[in-house]
């Protein structure tokens, strides 16, 4: 298989880029791509050094590297764009075509994406962290009047990382609710989400899937029995099907497309923009 | 303030196409956006009903839209490009350097960045995660063997949301540690961290910030005060003097400078990339 060096080189955190770089390459399957992230590249110093580096992995390798940037600064960027690799950088790329729309020149500010130029989004991620945190696992009823969102699931369906990124991501206050064998078989809405039904969302996922993730946390007891996982399994889904809960299924899907898919679903609003 | 709509188009989750617009407009800064996102465009028919919304507010406004897209298939792109706004799209601007370079077509295979397409990269997430909601506060220390970096402060300097952040961007395995008193006033390393100590890195912060954070949280009691305050980041900073612990100001630091700048120092390897 063929292999090529890729830099992520960045001004700030090299976030966004890596992002970029991720899905550009994962369309080209058959090449192996060995990444090297540098962040805090913001001076001609220290983009020459980068591009030292760029250079010499050029002369050693077959091929030349691929390098993909995201550097605001004109100056910086020029220096980078002498490496022997092949530059594409975002900013180069587009910040042209909006400077001519939006009729102004950009700043040319360092950090501003993922900077803390922005205290009161700062604040809302790491509040909407710990509202994630500590609403975990059915915590924290009392404060269900904040929550953007609830989720409801079996244990082991992606409630808990779910949360967590709707919070980290969009500062979207997810709160999440295990579904205890009690209320499965009650087969009613735990009494605690009385008055909050609007803001619950159900995840699910295929008994197989949660077999094999269970019985990597607790090969014992029942909990991971084939019986114990589709009696869970059928009793949520009939839960959610009763009181008309929107769900997904998280068999085969990213915690990105969860969220994601949620979002879109509920039209809850992202406070914050990674 | 000049305003503008943006649209966020992609075929799947739009977290690389959100990151890329909000890296590109915040460099406007006297422009105000109102951004729509609309993830999951991955017919032609969606794309034309997206196509149609643009237009829609490009006659209802003053400016045409700014649409931000990632689509990787081009009859669903050349069904966007015909709405009236701006169009970027990096797949547009970026794939066709790379095929060149790299000498062959792209796949065009949607979701390949944040889908499932990798479930050992999705289980690695999942499995950070779960680290460090187990071995958040002090907790878990019986599992530092599996660390890949323990962060320790004093309470609320930062620990628990990067390390939340670590797990889920990049897959990195990472404890916190709390400095108690106990811990400042001995002026010795806990010691249920001996044999850690390389896996440490401390997060200190400034008092005023600290202050500010801990009053929004608990005002009453000495938790808050401006003297207990001085006294704990004294206290953990000449911790991390004594014990040659590599260390952050948080201060001005969003989550993923931090982030960023603790794999950068430490050279932990991203286990994932986002």
């Amino acid at each position: 298989m063929a292999e090529r060096t890729v830099f992520v080189v960045s001004d700030r955190t090299a976030v966004t880029a890596e992002a970029l770089g991720n899905s550009l390459l994962t369309q080209f399957e058959d090449v192996t791509f060995k990444q090297i992230t540098v962040p805090f590249v913001d001076t001609k110093e220290k983009a020459r050094d980068v591009a030292a580096k760029i250079n010499f992995i050029s002369k050693r390798e077959a091929s030349r590297p691929i390098v993909i940037a995201s550097l605001v600064q004109d100056e910086v960027r020029e220096e980078l764009l002498k490496c022997d690799g092949l530059v594409l950088d975002f900013f180069d790329a587009f910040l042209g075509p909006l400077e001519v729309e939006l009729d102004r020149k950009c700043s040319h500010t360092l950090g501003r994406a993922h900077g803390m130029s922005d205290p009161k989004r700062y604040n809302m991620r790491i509040e909407a962290t710990n509202f994630a945190m500590s609403s975990d696992d059915g915590q924290g009823v009392q404060h269900y009047h904040q929550a953007d969102l609830i989720l409801m699931g079996v244990s082991r369906s992606g409630k808990t990382p779910t949360c967590l990124y709707l919070a980290l991501q969009y500062g979207v206050f997810a709160a999440n609710y295990p579904l205890a064998e009690e209320d499965l078989e009650s087969g009613r809405l735990p009494q605690v989400l009385d008055g909050f039904r609007a803001k619950i969302y159900g995840l699910t996922i295929s008994p197989e899937r949660l077999r094999q993730i269970r019985l990597e946390r607790r090969s014992v007891g029942r909990y991971a029995t084939a019986q114990q996982v589709n009696f869970e399994l059928r009793a949520a889904e009939n839960l959610f099907r009763r009181f008309s809960i929107p769900s997904i299924d998280t068999t085969h899907s990213s915690i990105e497309e969860i969220a994601s898919t949620i979002l879109n679903d509920t039209g809850i609003e992202r406070r914050v923009h990674s």
